[in-house]
């Protein structure tokens, strides 16, 4: 799909079309790129602002908007600022490449040859602009000649897992096993799992917010002695804020209702359908950046961005 | 659906129109009894084993078509073994509710008026002849003035919590709400779980074999000192057994990769499908069942069946 207009982005951003926090934050520039499109400039701001309130939880669709916006500020017109935002963008792309693979080769210092690593949703190239990463983490070690295994839970209720994570994966010819996210502790207590590896959609002073489920995840490596990494650019930063403080989004009940288009629940029924969760340091081994792998707690002065 | 013939039957088990470890026994029994229509005693034997191991893994199964087939040796033919299965599965049928109904009243004890209770799958009506095992607890803690909430998790792959679980407590009135099962740590954390209470396929040695998941829940419940309770009949119980040695039952990749007749993820993804897991008594907080709440290690001697 193709947005020619900043309002046809935000709803493929709400949609979830466009997902994955280093990828909503290059979205989020170049939506400002769009909203430049409008010839007056309380029209511009006005997109603006709406496209950085599309998602509330991934702190990298703020911060991408409002770097490209920045920029944008520096032009006189809206041409002018269309071309800024759109330079602004492009770093931003360019930067996200390079930090994915800086990820990639910190974070595949920590795998070892024959590891079986189980992820959650989707921290791959279909969640960034390229290489991913979790995922590239992954790729990273397999070029690097170690062979990795994948455990994939299927990530309820949208279902990155099975669709994005295992396609991906299996593109690349990394072995996958699809698991539901029920089977999580089954598999770790029958001694399946080496380590565990997923995202993060906004890392905040006591730990770091991510898809619903990763946790659950968290809590079980734990009870089995298992490597719990968490892989982000420093851009999903935020280390001045609270978790309490993050609002966690609230997705339709739809969601649980139907699968596929097909209802598999009563219509009638209550849902409570939060789409992130909050995993305390506590129970995370590193986080992985573009600036090498991080042992919480994280310092703020050190590593805040922007 | 009416199944007139045993083979019928042992379909309709293995696609899970029948399904819920009591239900499975008292099913076992009647579908002895269909058995008993075959008029060679070579064919009714070679039916009734066919029956026995339509599923491995609940032992309800293969209990109820021991107990009905051995009732049904004491015929002379075809037709005296019909009346005596017929006999003993109608006294299996009565057990059932009876035992269900003091399942419900020991463990309604356990609850608290005002209880937010999280449960995983379907140990209700539908798993059973009538009144339920975990939510027996819950209907006969309702009938007898405690106010209490379930949160249903939709228990993938096939999701007994969303299609039946939601059903029949709203049903009755009583309320539910509805969230996919990696959710359940995120609830813990939010101090939104008051108890947890499931049912089981095979109470063996060590622990409880139950739907996949459970065990998830109860290293969650754990972490947050939450009590985790497991509400069963003795007839569940095979205490000489090590659940090394029960068969976990592997499942179709289909049910991962199809939702609702809809495609949810590649189709030559290597799927891993047991339908269910092993919970040990340390996570286990007590074993309801209809001649009181157990407390684990349970006693092999007072407490085996058959």
């Amino acid at each position: 799909m193709v947005c020619e207009r900043v309002e046809e982005l935000i709803e493929a951003i709400r949609e979830l079309k466009v997902r994955g926090a280093p990828a909503l934050g290059v979205a989020g520039a170049l939506g400002v790129v769009l909203a430049c499109k409008n010839a007056d400039e309380s029209a511009i701001e006005n997109a603006v602002m709406q496209l950085a309130n599309a998602r509330p939880t991934a702190v990298n669709l703020s911060y991408g908007v409002n770097r490209a916006f920045s920029a944008a500020k520096r032009g006189k017109n809206a041409e002018e600022m269309r071309k800024y935002a759109l330079d602004e963008a492009t770093r931003m792309i360019e930067e996200d490449i390079r930090q994915n693979r800086k990820i990639g080769e910190y974070g595949s210092e920590l795998l070892e040859d024959g590891d079986v690593v189980l992820t959650h949703c989707n921290a791959g190239r279909l969640a960034c602009v390229d290489w991913g990463t979790a995922l590239g983490v992954i790729r990273t070690a397999m070029m690097r000649g170690k062979r990795i295994e994948v455990i994939a839970c299927e990530t309820r209720p949208l279902n990155q897992g099975s669709r994005l994570t295992t396609w991906e994966l299996m593109q690349d010819e990394i072995p996958v096993t699809l698991i539901t996210d029920s089977m999580s502790g089954a598999v770790m207590q029958a001694g399946r799992v080496d380590k565990v590896l997923v995202g993060a959609d906004r890392v905040v002073r006591e730990g770091v917010i991510n898809k619903i489920g990763t946790y659950m995840h968290a809590v079980l490596a734990k009870e089995h002695g298992i490597p719990f990494y968490v892989a982000a650019p420093t851009s999903s930063f935020d280390l001045r804020r609270s978790y309490k403080d993050v609002e966690i989004e609230m997705r339709s009940p739809d969601e649980l209702i139907y699968c596929g288009g097909v209802q598999i629940a009563p219509r009638d029924v209550r849902v409570y359908n939060p789409a992130f969760d909050f995993t305390p340091f506590q129970l995370i081994s590193g986080v992985i950046t573009e600036r090498g792998v991080l042992q919480p707690p994280l310092d703020d002065h050190e590593l805040c961005c922007d």
